[in-house]
């Protein structure tokens, strides 16, 4: 990855942004969604630049939440697990591992220019007490640091806390209540809130970065009751109409604070829409093939809005292949700051993309846990492996792809195509239905070129520790940080560390 | 349908636009295409209105175009066939019907007001003499009665003939030149041209109609060389940017003649994208299922994109449920007409919405051949039949849903749910992949709602006299008005009417 940077008068007071869990590349009406619900991401993209072909680093939260902190694939930072080949896993309460100390973060780094940076939602890099958000570079903290789904029984597992900067104030479903059954849940607002004042309070004095990790288009979805029942999508469009609502609200809160053209605000989300929950509580990946968990453009391509006034110019369209690695790297350069020399790093700097609309040549890797299932490459795709899930669970109703059925792509054992990986024209074939056959002579021409580019990729790669191994129902959050205070602890089981089981 | 009219100041001096062949939902960037290759039709959604939810009147390019200039569903203008149940049927040039006299077509109609219509492009509406258009409204024509493929022997079957006015000019694949092999046309171009021209002469003199009626998306696709192969899409997107261009010119010109204002242009498409054809050479219904030939959304759902500066306000989208059949009663309101009252007119007068963005209740019908498929009322679609082809045909290769497949719903033998319709809400589910739970209070209520539409219009419905049952290989382009001055008729075969073979 390039190191060029963007120094004095560009590097902009504050950056961050939105990133939603589970939305959709085909959630925003700019990217078409047919109720076009989204008037403020839209807005944000026809005052900025949008990219239609930005990438996650992997196919679940957790991951790809490592990923965009650190600039590195999480095959590298340790997100991800050996317990079985090519397997998805993420930081349920139940895991040991977490972000390792040796991993660099983005708000670390922002640091040494001066930023506060703040965290609003979701952490999910861990949440036992060496991986807190504060010991990694964030100033602040109001969110959880596992997902909310729930509720427990606070016996066999405990409700998730959530926390304000080091301490627990409170469980979801209890006093961050959600409602399974009607979907109201007060959340978006209260992560809002957080934003606003936090974005208040720095804008005149310190530069700032904010992390807006808000959760409500993962299942089990809610809204505020001003937004329930108002979308034509059902609830999950109620949820993506708050966080719409709640963008704009901040946009705005820049303008009116005249700090807009010195913040770079940048909007994508963690992996793709999970088709399994779909249609009441999941969203919609577009014209691309399956949904989370999976390699496939369904399961890793996301919406990604660029918003600067003043420097990244109103209405444009990049096809620069994004990562949210990118971010990282990115970020960075407006501070005026050089990613880590002494580790590799996966995310490019952006900004030629952004200020001058360059276009630079990159591979989009995607590894499923351990293993390199597909790359990209310019247009082409090529799949080296290709599985969704297991016949077991298909069979259990568990459905990645829910009405697709590509013959030989999208199959439920894990196939090896390594020695002749499948091939797909992104451009021609977004929806990855077509392989290109292994005679013709483009064939060839794409497999050489990507051939090399992973080669080069595996040849020079150092995995980091897997974190993911190890589970341990005595490490749940039974008694958080603050929780005397508030005589919320609870008692832990005994310590029986196992290996995580990774079904998919 | 509403009779409403608009009189006076409102009356454009021109309307028409552009219905290219075969262009899908997902083709336009503004409806989410990846490539974002159509700058100038985003332009135009973005200085005028969008609609999400406009569809065509049949899944098939004859009967589509006829009830465009019809306003009349095809069942009653007989764009159908009874051969068999629930067959798509067209005009190939072996039909020996074509478009009755006793109908009466836009062009006609807008004379009583003044106007000068020319269609360029593809007709589709019979190519025997009656059914000429210059004998149905059309004072001016250039392009060909029937679809552009072939080439054909002149032995066994002549090729496509191209009109001027009364006469044939030359024919597709002679005069003009149509490369199978490189794609390469010049066909937009020469369409483009006969626009603009007309354009010019019009603008300044009479009021004018333009049906400018292009094929090139429609397989064999061509584009002309300063298009061949700049689309990130392959040859069918050389085609879309070829034809997003010349929107461009004409929407370019209406402005440089200062008549921008007085001139209300539509865009939109007869039918899905075919998938058939695609990746090479078709394109995308975006998150639709399936394509052209099948009453599932990807079949019938069109890109609908309405611009008259300084009437229709800017950046509007509408969820108006729209037809191609309003074009035909809102073009009549727009030169102050009223439709015929002594027929069943399927069009409404979209003027409320495109002017006041009023919402107005209608059904829309999805008819395959003679029988009624499906029908959405709201959000709620119910299918009565459900078919995408038949075993046999399938197992030959031809797929109208490549890569999609919804257990129940893309079925292969033609079944029938008339006791028990499956319905979808298109809101939640664009993509018609979970159908509603039969005992569900929602399921309930949207069936008795779609249901009393249905007997309404089943009730009052007479069909017309179907026009496409008889074939006669007597009847083809063997010596078209004009063929004498070119030396270039053919000798008819022997006159044997038969019925024709529609196998979906």
């Amino acid at each position: 990855a390039p190191s060029e940077t963007c120094k004095g008068p560009l590097a902009p007071a504050a950056s961050g942004g939105p990133q939603p869990s589970g939305m959709g590349w085909g959630d925003l009406g700019v990217y078409g969604e047919p109720s076009r619900e989204t008037p403020n991401l839209d807005r944000m993209a026809a005052e900025g630049m949008l990219f239609p072909n930005f990438y996650s680093a992997n196919p679940l939260c957790s991951p790809s939440r490592a990923a965009l902190l650190t600039g590195r694939l999480p095959i590298r930072n340790g997100f991800y697990t050996t317990n079985a080949h090519a397997r998805n896993a993420y930081t349920p309460q139940e895991i040991v591992g977490g972000i390792p100390d040796s991993e660099q973060l983005l708000p670390e780094l922002l640091k040494k220019a001066g930023y506060v940076s703040k965290i609003v939602g979701k952490w999910h890099l861990g949440h036992r007490p060496q991986f807190h958000p504060l010991k990694h570079g964030f100033d602040e903290w109001f969110g959880s640091p596992n997902c909310h789904f729930g509720p427990y029984d606070n016996k066999a597992r405990p409700n998730i806390p959530v926390y304000r900067d080091w301490e627990m104030v409170g469980r979801y479903y209890e006093e961050f209540p959600i409602n399974l059954k009607t979907g109201e849940a007060n959340l978006t607002q209260i992560y809002l809130q957080e934003a606003l004042d936090f974005i208040k309070r720095q804008a005149r004095h310190h530069p700032f970065f904010l992390y807006w990790a808000v959760d409500a288009t993962h299942a089990p979805v809610y809204a505020s009751k001003p937004f329930l029942g108002t979308s034509q999508r059902g609830r999950y469009g109620d949820a993506v109409r708050e966080i719409d609502d709640s963008i704009g609200k901040m946009l705005e809160l820049l303008q009116d604070l005249h700090v807009a053209d010195n913040t770079f605000v940048f909007f994508t989300s963690d992996n793709g829409a999970a088709l399994i929950s779909a249609p009441e509580q999941g969203g919609s990946n577009g014209p691309f093939l399956c949904g989370k968990q999976t390699t496939f453009e369904g399961g890793m391509r996301e919406p990604a809005l660029a918003w600067w006034p003043g420097h990244v110019a109103a209405g444009q369209v990049s096809h620069q292949l994004g990562s949210i690695m990118d971010l990282f790297t990115t970020s960075l350069a407006l501070a005026g700051l050089t990613p880590p020399s002494d580790r590799a790093i996966d995310g490019l700097n952006l900004l030629p993309t952004l200020l001058q609309g360059r276009l630079m040549d990159r591979p989009i890797f995607y590894y499923r846990g351990d293993t390199l299932m597909a790359a990209t490459l310019g247009q082409h795709k090529a799949h080296f492996w290709t599985w969704t899930n297991s016949w077991e669970n298909f069979r259990q109703g568990i459905d990645f792809c829910p009405g697709q059925n590509v013959s030989g792509v999208t199959t439920h054992n894990l196939e090896d195509h390594t020695k002749l990986p499948l091939i797909f024209h992104l451009g021609r074939d977004p929806g990855e239905r077509f392989p290109l056959s292994f005679a013709s002579a483009e064939y060839q021409e794409a497999l050489s070129r990507i051939t090399s580019v992973v080669q080069q990729h595996q040849e020079a790669l150092v995995p980091g520790q897997p974190q993911l191994n190890v589970c341990n129902w005595a490490v749940m959050n039974w008694a958080p940080p603050g929780c005397e205070k508030l005589g919320k602890c609870l008692t832990p089981p005994e310590s029986i560390p196992k290996k995580c089981l990774w079904s998919h």
